[in-house]
Formats: structure tokens, sequence, C-alpha cells
């Protein structure tokens, strides 16, 4: 898709030329990847900001076939390490003021990059990370493929009884995490969360040999990774007979889910998003027991911009996709965290994670 | 083992000592796992040259309960960023002159440091990974248990035919990898490789659906995480028939992983070490077709000091472990690749992947 990653350059461009920039060091290798579709493991780029027949892509000898498929519409350097490389090209090309991602780049790294040309080089950080908050449709679609396909294996496991007391944690976060590669995931997009019982009152858990039981509420937080983007989502479950306070306490963070979910449009700060959640479980009384944010944004990261959450800055903008996953744990006992992958629309939000937000009982 | 991470601290202690440093700031997370066994997303460690009394951990609320488990011999700060909290602990305690690790910190991070309070910070790249290329008792139990759910799952593999002609490289590598899981891996250590046939040529081939086929070289290249620490083998196997040009090709590249293997002796320059193997290639008339470096260094990260190549520098001692892999490549039609971890002794290298190097028909 050179298309794609040519139109993200030109988005940066005029970022650049604002910033009285020549041009920008790229080093993040998420950045390299969504400015031109290099998946490799070594690489920097110099995003010009005039056009792109000034840019240069670099990786190392390793990945000459795939970056000449990859980034077939930029000129390459092929050298290692690369950044200091692009640095002697600037100062060769007689670049003038370059950025270069002072958030990324280390104390010795900036020693390294000075040492390689004499070229200005001046802070420049998370300008990509800025572009990358609100997603294209490339984006989008990638993301809902692995929504699709944490979807699909979460049916399957509880199609084919995968959810069952007796089983342990670590046998269904397992089973899951194949399922999702039997429908087209390259893998889990983070380390699975089953937690069952009183460990489902421990917000990030990881699986452990501790056996599900009937009565036992059981939460699933997962994803996959399809094309490099990361899906997310929550669902707790109940096995055998539901007790009240469980039904209780799952209607009260279903409720407090939707009002964040409604919250969700254009314009709107994100910290009001939180409190609109965050109001259900407090006027509940239960408000010391959301222990976490509301959501975070997702992508190329399974945690990114923007972060909905009491601290959180700045206003949703169409075409961010985010998590919305209110939580409410009772030390000791159970907890429910219910969390859906959505994107920011005109009007109302797009729902990636399809399964439902009806209490299961399995 | 609270008694390992003290020692590893303690010994620390001695280079601060030496380099007239009152502590050191540590951020990389691997290196504070190193010197504390907390496995959390979000710590920072601040070691002063004196003793653990001024010594001070930091992690966030929701580490609480993991890092009192964890962590139960140093001082606490629960606090979100750690590094600036624990400059300002430096300063609030008066501490003096404070290393920090410069080849971690960013440039950006440097300046809220700075801004954190008044300590005279300065730098301090790889100190720990200094320490952590001899590995001790407890490291080297880790990478023979990884290395050993390796050695059982490509056993099980081969046992139960899953290597035969008709599979794709994906269902072998998945396969693997749930093996490994089976022996107690809590992952793959790195993204598996399965190649076969021509894509055995090249070196860092990713799993396809390309199907295995009779007559085909199939190279695996895998290992496991346990612990925290890594293994890494490569084997390459012949699929029915074995034709004269790939035996010998495997004979060339088993000749030299051998003398690589006799090189590794504590005393001995690492690049001789890569030398002694790549001669027996070049001697062959091949030396174009090893088209990498012969092996490094593993435990807590897949790829850490000392490189065996021919740019490394340094000596070898005995407690490194390294792999030894060298690969012959020829395009379009296959490649061999062998490859062991195994730690330096005085005397003869530990070896601690266990599978035959002969060459395995199936």
């Amino acid at each position: 898709m050179p298309d794609t990653h040519a139109r993200r350059r030109a988005a940066l461009r005029s970022h650049l030329r604002e910033r009285d920039l020549d041009a920008l060091l790229v080093v993040d290798l998420l950045n390299i990847r969504y400015l031109t579709g290099f998946t490799g493991s070594n690489a920097g780029l110099l995003v010009h900001a005039q056009d792109d027949e000034r840019t240069v892509f670099c990786t190392d000898g390793r990945y000459l076939t795939q970056s000449a498929r990859q980034v077939p519409d930029l000129r390459r350097i092929i050298e290692r390490p690369c950044p200091p490389a692009l640095v002697a090209h600037a100062a060769a090309e007689g670049f003038g003021r370059t950025g270069y991602e002072s958030h990324r780049v280390t104390v010795d790294e900036l020693d390294t990059l000075r040492a390689a040309g004499e070229v200005e080089l001046a802070r420049a950080s998370g300008l990509v990370e800025q572009l990358r908050v609100v997603k294209d449709d490339t984006e989008v679609e990638a993301l809902r493929m692995a929504c699709a396909a944490a979807d699909r294996a979460l049916a399957d496991l509880i199609e084919h009884g995968g959810l069952r007391p007796g089983r342990t944690e670590r046998e269904v976060a397992r089973e899951l995490e194949n399922r999702m590669l039997d429908h087209g995931a390259a893998g889990p997009s983070f380390e699975s969360i089953v937690a069952t019982g009183a460990n489902s009152a421990v917000p990030h858990h990881r699986p452990t040999d501790a056996v599900l039981q009937s009565g036992d509420l059981v939460k699933l937080d997962f994803g996959a990774l399809v094309d490099g983007y990361h899906s997310d989502m929550t669902r707790t479950f109940v096995l055998g007979h539901v007790a009240d306070w469980q039904r209780e306490l799952y209607d009260l963070v279903a409720t407090a889910q939707a009002a964040g979910r409604a919250a969700l449009r254009p314009g709107v700060e994100v910290r009001a998003v939180d409190a609109a959640a965050r109001g259900v479980v407090e006027d509940a009384g239960r408000g010391e027991d959301f222990l976490h944010g509301l959501g975070h944004g997702v992508g190329l990261e399974i945690h990114e911009a923007p972060a909905l959450a009491k601290t959180g800055e700045g206003r949703l903008s169409a075409g961010m996709a985010v998590t919305v996953e209110p939580g409410v744990y009772l030390s000791g006992r159970g907890g429910v965290r219910i969390e859906d992958t959505l994107v920011v629309r005109d009007g109302d939000p797009e729902l990636l994670t399809l399964t439902t937000k009806q209490l299961v009982v399995v």
C-alpha cells in the first residue's frame, strides 16, 4: 500500500514545515512501519519536509529483499546502524534543521548522531504518534480483522466447552490463543488474562494453574494481532449458577460500560468519557473498587494515546480507536470487567468487538 | 531468591565505587529483574554504592502485592513514574554523584530526571549488562530448563510425525511452540523459524504456508522461555531421501559447528571463535555463503553480549552463555544451520541443547 504510506508521510510533512524542520529522523520502528510499511527489526527513516524525492529509508543487508518489496517507493540506504548513516546522508545533502525523536533517542545515541555529520539536530518528539492517534481506513480494517479473530476464538472456545469447571486458567488461555491463530491472528496481542474466582478481582492477573470451579466469575481479557494491529476485549462469565451479588456486580459494570460507550463522540474531553462510566460506579458506592482508567487508544501498540482516564488530556476526534473497559473488583471475592474496542465516529461510535455483553452463564 | 539478587547488587556496588558513584539509577526492566527478581512492567531501582540499606526499589500501585513478594529485601517507593521519584529521593537523602543508564534513558527523560531533584547525574552505561554476561548458577539452571523444554518439544514433534511432507511451515511452528508450552515454557523465546526447501536458504525466514515436500531441507530455529531466560537452538533435517549436495552441505556445517564449540574456552578472543568455525567453511570455498556471525550471548535477552563475530571484541570468560550457529545458504536451493546454546567452562564447554547433531532424515 505505497499510497497509504505516501499519504501518511505527506501529513507528517505539513507538521515538519510548521515547525521549521527540513526533515525528521524517525527511529521508532512502529513509526517507521506506519510511514513505510516496513516490518523488519532494524531501520531508520529520514522524511524530508518538501517531498518524497529527498526522503530516505535505511535498513541492513538482512532486509534487502524484504525492504525492496515493502518500501518500493523510497530511496534506500543499506547500512548498520541506520540513524547515524541517515544523519551522515543529511549532512552530505546539506539538509538544514533536522528533527529527531527525542522521546526515543537515548542520551548515548544522541552523541553518535552528533558525531555522524554536521547537521543541526532539533528535538521533535511524538510527531508521528500524533498522526497515529487518528486511524485511517487501512488501519481500521486491520483492527476490525483483529477484533473479529478474537470474537471468533471466544465463540469457538465456548461452543466447544472450553470454559468449564475443572480446567485451569492456563489451559483456557492457551486454547483461546490457539483459536485466535485459527482465525488468522499472527499471535495474541498481549499476554492473555484468564482469571477465575477470587483471581478475577485482580485487574491484571496472569493465568495460573488455578482450576475453574462452578459458581466462579471467570474474566477473559485478550486480543489478536493482525497486520501489526492489536485488538483488546474483556468478557466476564459465570460458571454454573449465578449468585445475586455476581449479577448485581455484572449489571453495574455493564451499565457503566454502556455509559462510557455512549459518551464516545468527537469533541468530547477524554476525561469526560472516563467520568461518564465512573459516575455510574461511584453512584452505586463502588468508586473505590474501580481500580484503573476507563480505556486507552489501541493500534500498532496495545496501549497508545489517548488515555481515557481521570487525568487524561485532550478531546476525542473521529477515527480514534479506543477501548472502553470499566471494572469493579471485590478483593477476595471476584471482579467483573467488560471491554470493547471501538472507533470514534461522527454520531455513534463503531463497535469492533462484537461478542455479546449480556451475562453469559456457561 | 533474595540472596542471589543481593549478591548481584553487591557485585554491582564494587563497580560503582570504582567509578566514584554514590549510586546508580537503573531503569532497564531486565536489569532491574536481574538485580531484584521483580518481573512487573514498571519499576526503577536506585542502588547505593555502600549498602542495601540505602538502596530503594520503586514500582506503581498495580504491583503492591507482587513487589512485596518478589522484592522483600529492599525499601520500596510506590510512585509513577519511578525514575524521577528515585531522583527526588536521592536529592532528599543527599546522595552525591549518581549514575544513570545513558544507553536507556532518552533525551526527553533526562530532562525529567534533571528537573526531579538536585543531584549530580553522571552517565553510566552498560554496568549491569557487564555483570549479566557471566551467568551465575541460578541463571544457568534457568537456561538449562529452557533448553530442555526446546529439546523435548522437538523430540515430541518428530516422534509424533509432526515433521512430514504436506504440512505447512506455519503448522510445524505452531505445533513446536505448543509442545514447548507442554514442557514448561512460558512461551517461545522468539518467533520460531521453520523454513523448508529453498526457504531454508533465507537465514531469518518466517513461517509461511509453504508446504514441506519430500527431498526438502527443513530448518528449525526456535527456543523456549523459562523464568525469563531464553534458549536458542537450530537443527536442519531432510525429508525422505538425502541428495548428495545436501549431505555435503550438512557435513560442512556440522564440522564448522564442532570447530566453533571446540574453540569455546575462557581467555579466547571472541573473534577467534568465529574464525575457528568460519575457517572450515572458507576452506571449503563456501565463505561467501556463511551470511552472519557465529553466535551471540543469551540470557534474559535472546541476543546479548558477547557477539561471536568477525568484528566482536573481548575474550570469553567461564560462565558466559553463548550460541554457536554457523550456517551455509545456497540461494534458491537450500541452507543448513546447526546451533547450540552452551556455557563456557574451564575445560570443555557445557552443552545445554542436547538434541543430536547427526543428520536426521525424517
